[in-house]
């Protein structure tokens, strides 16, 4: 791994990888120094040509507590504005010393320009390229289940994947890097994936994604979802004839209160509700969900920083060898260890496979 | 003490102890390497609401020579902007691993709201609210003149109170949080405090305030003033109406030269003349009041790192415990012991008890 | 040096000692941790009152790697548009500790104010000040260049000067703060300097400039060349009845293919292309120019943390002597060493004194 630019072409094997070191990374957090000195001297660059500050702050985190130098490239009032060419911002800030440059683009496919030309040798992080991936999400989302699923079965995270389970990821897919990466990472994870949205905000091709579609909510939870992934409806990107009433989405898409008490009905007891931040609370979910202990918002974002320490750890540190072909077969399987946890799992037919 | 959020609450014990703080702080702007590796790994985050350069500076700069982390967190632009709540931001910071919060807000009361609830962890610092308050104004304030009078007693700074100074708060003390943290500050540390504005510029309610009200400058210096301290003139939060021509405003509430002039002729030859900035010069305070030898502006500024590393210091380094009861009983007043170097000061009669 | 404000007044020692310190700080870059303790505790602040990311990150950048704290402040939006003077600003970052103060100003001869007056007493670092001088970006040059003639010649960079090397810089003179910093610098370090531009992007009194001035780009290159500087055309600063069309302005003043090739035809084959950046591609400096072997855009940009991080210590580190007057006279001349490199050269009758 020479950059992290999708979660389409990231192997089980460097999923694995980064998911494993954060675990590491995580620890550190509870230390009373909570910095290691592993990048030391490394300069990170992050390059937002459109505002993220959540996302670029966590980056900031991570690789401060690496003991990394940051500066913080905001395209704004920057020579970009001056008409200043991609390739030679790139190379401009590759030539500065930078080892890495975390990007932030609103054009779909900029980070792959930068890292699959000759144009610069720093390592490039893919942090949100318009419509298409956000792989930091995605893993940290996995990160999260991981975590989660993992403790229930009483097993250790660490080399387990997520076989079997099963995730909806609920809204306007149309726009969601999130729900792209998401959906290719758990895919290579062995998760069981359904959109849940509304045929005008699915993405053309769908049907080719490997995952099912459902355009109702309802019965997607009643027929036993293990983690349920709202998306932010991004008002800011969306055309006004593709979305109902905010009282209409929230009704009928959003994970409102009734979806609440409906997943104890179901017997869901274990189900986790998640969220990528920011939310728009009463539309896409309400309080008493985003509140509410199933919930993982707060994990995720604490999760967040651990899974971009491992990344910038992983691309900076030296050991850019990919792991040995063993380590995808060592992989476990946390979905079986937690199966007898959960009633609703039995209605579906899942690999019962236990590598461990 | 687990936050600083208003200097109405704080007690003289815990005010003591932070003045006392920044006096070692102080001493370390003196070293060959003016770090202090107190913080290291700590992550302080500045979450301004509201552009203020000058004091988000000052606050970097402290946690940076406490060698803590600095992320900063311009609202605009950010997810805020996008609709979410201060309680998500907040929650947002802490699960990233802030272990401080300076906020900077619009909206009065908005830091305690953080605090008083069981939203995050970390410790929250009120670095102005609204037209509410701005603690570490007051202290840095509280500071200065402490300082400076204890100079002029030959006695130590540390333990002394402010018993018996007289201090005078001039100009728009409606939109003023300085003005009102320094008047629970000074009330606290035993000064006696005189507003003195047009009444279009004083709150309702000011008659409760444990200070004197007076609409005329040229008296209150009359009767003998230790400080006076100049107040911004908030053009931005002003209406209109309140307001008299720049030439009139000067004249009547502004520190200019005829009033330079003036304590001379009234004695008060230790009288120092002090403003947060930044300055409107010309219309508050004149060019020569500001560069006089009088003026305490830039020491109030450098006090103001001292200050602030001393809060971080005291909020993330573990000891927070209330300081012993005994504290406040061994105060010294500096008053009583620069008396004999203000011949203005015997028109008062102050307390005279001498705790050292 | 006590501040680095024009390379007009610096002195010939001075400008040496800046481009020896650099190639020490160059090879830090080879370094498996790139930084260095020299600045530790030291706290630079970038005051920018102008956008200008590139040059801000650069100082950033040169100032990290030597471990000194590094506060961002952006005139936008802070103090500054509250109506804050100069003075004001300046004194209030000195007063928080910044021990180097690098100004970005609109206003020419606005560093010069800050450095020639009692205001602070931090070292002054002028970033560029309108269409007046950028001491950095001249010094960052002279450096590319002066490695590539030792590097042609075989001989070391250490202590050599320019003497006798033949620089065309070309373009919109009128508004380049860059050309004059490099007229200026390049004298004094012995180069042969040749502005070429239309006449109505050329200052008044620029037949006083020590330097030629030509109205034809091919003329001044047939006269053989070692060095093309391409200005950027800064259509921000510009009156549209200066500047002829796009594709004119390309055809008659910018480094297009037809010249590119041109300076092999002329034998000029270690003749470097230059410019400051960022590039308007296709206007004054084609594509194929910008990314050509002889192009050194990538270096200098390099080269600026290098330079950058020179400036810095020798203005921080305490050692503020004037270098031994036997400094100059020490100096080398990397043209005549390379004369024989270059069989254009002949053509120009320039200094053969050899003093090393």
């Amino acid at each position: 791994m020479k950059h992290l630019l999708s979660t389409e072409d990231l192997s089980l094997a460097n999923a694995i990888r980064i998911l494993d070191t954060a675990e590491e990374m995580a620890a550190v957090g509870d230390r009373e120094v909570k910095k290691l000195p592993a990048l030391r001297g490394r300069t990170v660059v992050n390059l937002f040509f459109e505002d993220s500050t959540r996302t670029r702050i966590s980056f900031e985190a991570a690789a401060k507590r690496l003991s990394a130098d940051v500066i913080n490239f905001a395209a704004k009032g920057s020579s970009v504005s001056k008409g200043e060419s991609l390739k030679d911002t790139a190379q401009t800030l590759a030539a500065m010393g930078a080892d890495a440059v975390v990007i932030r683009h609103w054009a779909s496919g900029a980070p792959h320009r930068l890292a699959a030309t000759d144009w610069i040798d720093a390592a490039v992080i893919n942090a949100g390229d318009g419509t298409h991936e956000h792989p930091t999400q995605a893993l940290l989302d996995a990160f999260t289940m991981r975590r989660h699923w993992s403790k229930l079965a009483g097993s250790a995270s660490t080399g387990a994947d997520l076989k079997g389970m099963r995730v909806a990821i609920a809204g306007d897919v149309l726009h969601s890097r999130v729900a792209r990466s998401n959906v290719w990472l758990l895919r290579t994870l062995g998760a069981d994936v359904t959109l849940v949205a509304p045929p005008t905000l699915l993405p053309i091709g769908v049907e080719h994604w490997p995952c099912k579609v459902s355009y109702n909510m309802d019965d997607t939870l009643a027929q036993g979802v293990d983690a349920v992934m709202m998306l932010r409806v991004q008002g800011e990107r969306m055309n006004a004839s593709f979305f109902p009433s905010t009282r209409e989405y929230s009704r009928r898409w959003g994970f409102d209160d009734n979806r609440l008490r409906a997943l104890d009905s179901l017997g869901l007891k274990d189900t986790i509700i998640m969220h990528p931040g920011p939310m728009n609370r009463g539309l896409e979910i309400s309080s008493a969900a985003a509140d509410s202990p199933r919930s993982t918002v707060l994990a995720q974002v604490r999760n967040g920083v651990s899974v971009r320490m491992a990344t910038l750890y992983l691309l900076l540190s030296g050991d850019t060898r990919e792991p040995a072909a063993s380590a995808g077969a060592a992989t476990n399987t946390v979905r079986t260890n937690t199966a007898h946890t959960n009633a609703a799992r039995s209605n579906a037919a899942h690999s019962t496979k236990e590598s461990n």
